[in-house]
């Protein structure tokens, strides 16, 4: 049987346009898929830049204005991996054209964007996805099965950090090529729309909804000129369900690449994962015999572990960017079901209240309420 | 040569009478010091515990009234090892009857408290020292030493947490026989007192003053009649430095006994310390030759790393106790030479006022500075 | 300029036609490389299963007989991945044709196998590689370029395990589909060939020749017939360069998954690197500061570790597979330059001496020379 | 009621004679024994040194001549923690005398020696017990809990090693003060007495009798002067209850102080412990649901666990040294009861036999039996 075909089209071409890439190719290679994918274009400002991304990747054309592939009618999707201003601009403009839309995190630049985009996405009942990969990370949705299967019990703590060191005494320029993450009036916010953010998502996916945060942010850069952006967040927040959290992120953890962690505390057991070893994690079930209970430390490689049983065999590990072709498979899966694929605009529009809340926090030294 | 000897009575006869007992005995067949302790009495109210407790320990003398302790002549020393409501009004008469003093922490249920023992010792002239052991732990001492060398530079980061998971789900009543900790009246507060207390000693001591801290404190043992009792606190807070910090404690983290973490980020390098693990330190040196940059996994059981040349050979770790029997040691060295150890009543009180302050923080909602 | 093309013919649909053909596909994508592949054709005797792979990983062509593939003339080099008793016919037959030869490891079912098809691709002159991975590992190349240094002086010990505990209990049949590794026919031996193979390999590769060695292997299924399979295999050795080494592999370690471990223990430094952990080593200065040497946990996953520029940003990792994508970037590098790329037939020859050794000493109960 | 006493003698001072000396005092504060300890003598040959010694830990008396301690009447107990080529003629000569006798390991220079004097106490009737201090870590002693539950099933595989570095590259004399470890007519052998009897100890404590051993032995210091010692030995082993095992030990394993690590792997579950955290075991239990199996990393210091409700509380670790404690404890609990505590003199003799047969096919490079 012929599979349908989906004709999708990429803007950016950075460290997401790459990762987005891959995914589209090396999904339908180890999932069997409803669909199959048609890398029909690829777009950024730069003509030169573009048409050797377009080549390396197999990308059918090559654009230079993502209008273009707006008014396109090859095209059935248009992803977004563009830098943070331009998300809702072309989501808004590619939903009400019709296409589906995906769109790298943060959906926006704030709770404001995020809403106009959701609108957009919902009012034209495209299919609709926001790249929070994590979740998709075997070790992460194994976490979630876990949760989900109620052996948790009532949750009293989560606490999640994600913490860098590259932009430590580096003579960094106020954004700039490839740096326009440290350039506030593009990426909205520095590591809280940027880290937290993830930290957030995955959050709010396993514990449910944030009640109240209080914050603080820094900037550490000791830039002369104020460059607006936080390289350091933290807060504490209380969840919905009554349990306490602490949240941090900074690009100043000096030894940390992208120390992304987490951990969960129940009442009847706890696990604890880190993107540095993404492949496990760490469980204990106060359930066990009582001399016998420990941290397990699972390799999460195994044939019924999320995901697992499309690539190798147990122990053998895969890397990070299959959390993006994971994201990909789910996708077109939910898409020949009919359902929406998570988290969708609405729900990453969620994450960006809680930043928003976080930077007001921290502005004015106030707890603040989510709405 | 004969030393001179330093003759020492106990208040209690709990936990920590065990383990100052146990010190007092053990520093000096390991350490070569310029006293001789001599334990001349022990004191509790329950005469049967007491009578036992100072035999196995080979305590002179067992009394039931430590009034009487500081009236007899035999004594120098009084050690206060009894409930946090015990510790003001002992410790003010024996330092009033020209003893020396101990206390084990918190020094005061409250700064107020602890500003009169301070008071106290001070207008008495004599020696004072309060039992934050966890100084003297040689990994923690590795740290000390390495940041008094100047090497990690400016300093960005700092995190301490502290879970247990002892009181979930137990049908534990407010206080009670060995539950002191429970009772708010008798301790002061929950887990701030009793486990943040020990965190912020260690960061006063490696990292300076806090200036300000923004908390959240919870009970969660959802017990009828309320307790009064923290059961689990946390608090962002900026140091005088402006290095920014998280701190927590709980009861109720699942699956950690007693998982005291540590960890400091500078500009150059970075360490990290559990007492789950206590001979060992993690230490990242960023001016390591690049591509061969990691944090080292150092066991600091050598004979040149702090106290480790006073027990047994490289490879080989001591124990939790012997925090305790360091502390002895470096007070005995320090009063033969004049000197006060350190923390002393003065240091510690600064820790009550940071604890002051976290409950004031989480009462009010507001980020309180640290007087 | 337009890269020239390489046409390729995989034979073998397993888990290593997966790895192979992922990794043909993958390469040109994050290496710039002097050849551009196309894959012509994919052949296994059962044609619904090879028709289905081919037309899975786009192969323009699938055969049932690997004849055919020597015979084609649009074929450059023929890629074996099927079972071990089928390597020297075809690897033999292809060289004769002119074809470049790829083999899976190991070479031969044993050495007698692998010296004749050594002597073919040499006598041809054609191209040749066999697929021992674990040598691309980025972390396992980089203690290569450390050992090449010189900065571990004399080496003294070499460790190396493959634990797996797969074939425990199972009731599982001799041999059968998806199972010729447990048919000794097939696969010339059990875990001596399957596992240790590994193992040795990347010790002669970064230790040098061994001179001798004494082994024991056992047959622990328990099945009534015969299987003439090793489920265990271990064996102590010495390197030429006089270090000592013990070498063991298993199916019958519970607990552990692909356990591929290794030590190597010199004068001044030491490694550590494992499978499960695929991107770290541990490592080891003894002319580090005297107080603040430990053992450096590296996450090689920076720019300026090997192969990890191509891939994402600092911290996070990639997967098994791409030890082999690493191995086809390689090869295609070193035939643009007119070289070999490691390890050759007469690489890997030495691996099957070695195999051959260690059987014939658990045969005999001596100690057994490598010729 | 009043406790009977127990008149303790001690021949050594060094590193075991402390150690010995620590334990025989903090076992009454620990436990609860039906023996009070009493320090009646130490013994050397340097009257300074030893004078200094028995001053420091409360000997009553010290001498210069064993043999004055084994005419004493008022001496029940030698303890022998002198260096090796005294054991037998001690341990012999107070067996006559009818004293117990406690011995450092290895009992003998060899199983020729350690046969006569388990003859001796043996045909004496007297206690007698050997330091194999290890078996009593409360992690290992876990394990052997676990092993006697039957909770392993069949046994598989055992591994052990013991690495050290701490001779490499010095300038060490032949023997000489406080080296005559590195002496073989006082040591008997390096490493394979030193480090590897330990080894075979827990080993054939946990796992039953060894069948057969072939091993091999080096000198690496490349001293002039033949030393006779081996600084690294291995020996691959058959158990007599099928499982295979491998074995190695040496001073030149750069990066390890005192790594001694083993592991046990059975059908069903798999233990794993290492000295560098003594307070941990690993644990494998393959009846464990099936995606959620991992290695639990157990902190062996709750009350439950062995030995453990003697000490702190719940994460505080223990030191090295109560290994001795606990062999004091048991030893007097036995003695109480009329049973031997294990290891004898007859258990401590397989060891010796285990150690002649590494060393004899070290030698004869062939596999020997062990009688």
């Amino acid at each position: 049987m012929a599979k349908k075909t989906l004709n999708v089209a990429l803007v950016g071409y950075g460290f997401m346009g790459r990762a987005h890439s891959n995914a589209f190719l090396q999904a339908g290679r180890f999932f069997d898929l409803p669909y199959q994918i048609v890398l029909q274009g690829a777009c950024a400002r730069k003509k030169d830049r573009i048409e050797v991304f377009a080549a390396n990747w197999g990308y059918a054309s090559a654009e230079t204005d993502w209008r273009r592939l707006v008014d396109r009618k090859d095209i059935d999707l248009i992803d977004i991996a563009s830098p943070n201003d331009t998300h809702a601009e072309i989501a808004i403009a590619a939903a009400q054209a019709g296409k589906m839309v995906l769109c790298e995190k943060p959906l926006g630049r704030n709770a404001s964007e995020a809403e106009a985009m959701t609108e957009a996405v919902e009012a034209a009942k495209v299919p609709n996805m926001v790249w929070y990969n994590y979740r998709r990370v075997p070790a992460v949705m194994l976490i979630k099965h876990l949760l989900d299967s109620g052996r948790f019990g009532k949750i009293f703590h989560y606490r999640a950090k994600f913490l860098q060191d590259w932009t430590i005494s580096a003579a960094l320029p106020q954004g700039g090529e490839g740096l326009w993450r440290l350039d506030v009036s593009i990426a909205g916010s520095g590591v809280t729309g940027d880290l937290l953010a993830h930290a957030i998502d995955t959050a709010l996916w396993l514990n449910g909804p944030i009640a109240e945060v209080s914050a603080m942010t820094h900037n550490l850069t000791g830039q002369v000129e104020p460059v607006g952006i936080d390289d350091a967040s933290a807060f504490l927040a209380r969840f919905r369900n009554g349990s306490l959290a602490t949240f941090e992120a900074t690009r100043y953890a000096r030894g940390h690449k992208a120390l992304y962690t987490l951990e969960i505390n129940g009442e009847h057991a706890s696990a604890a994962w880190d993107l540095h070893d993404l492949h496990r994690i760490q469980f204990f079930d106060h359930r066990d015999e009582g001399g016998l209970r420990g941290w397990r430390n699972i390799h999460v490689t195994d044939g019924e572990h999320p995901y697992m049983k499309h690539w190798w065999v147990p122990g053998l590990q895969i890397g990070y960017e299959h959390t993006f072709t994971h994201q990909v498979a789910d996708f077109l899966d939910a898409l020949g079901q009919g359902n929406a694929a998570a988290p969708t605009f609405r729900d990453a529009l969620e994450t960006d209240r809680v930043t928003d809340a976080v930077l007001a926090s921290a502005k004015n030294h106030s707890w603040e309420k989510i709405r």
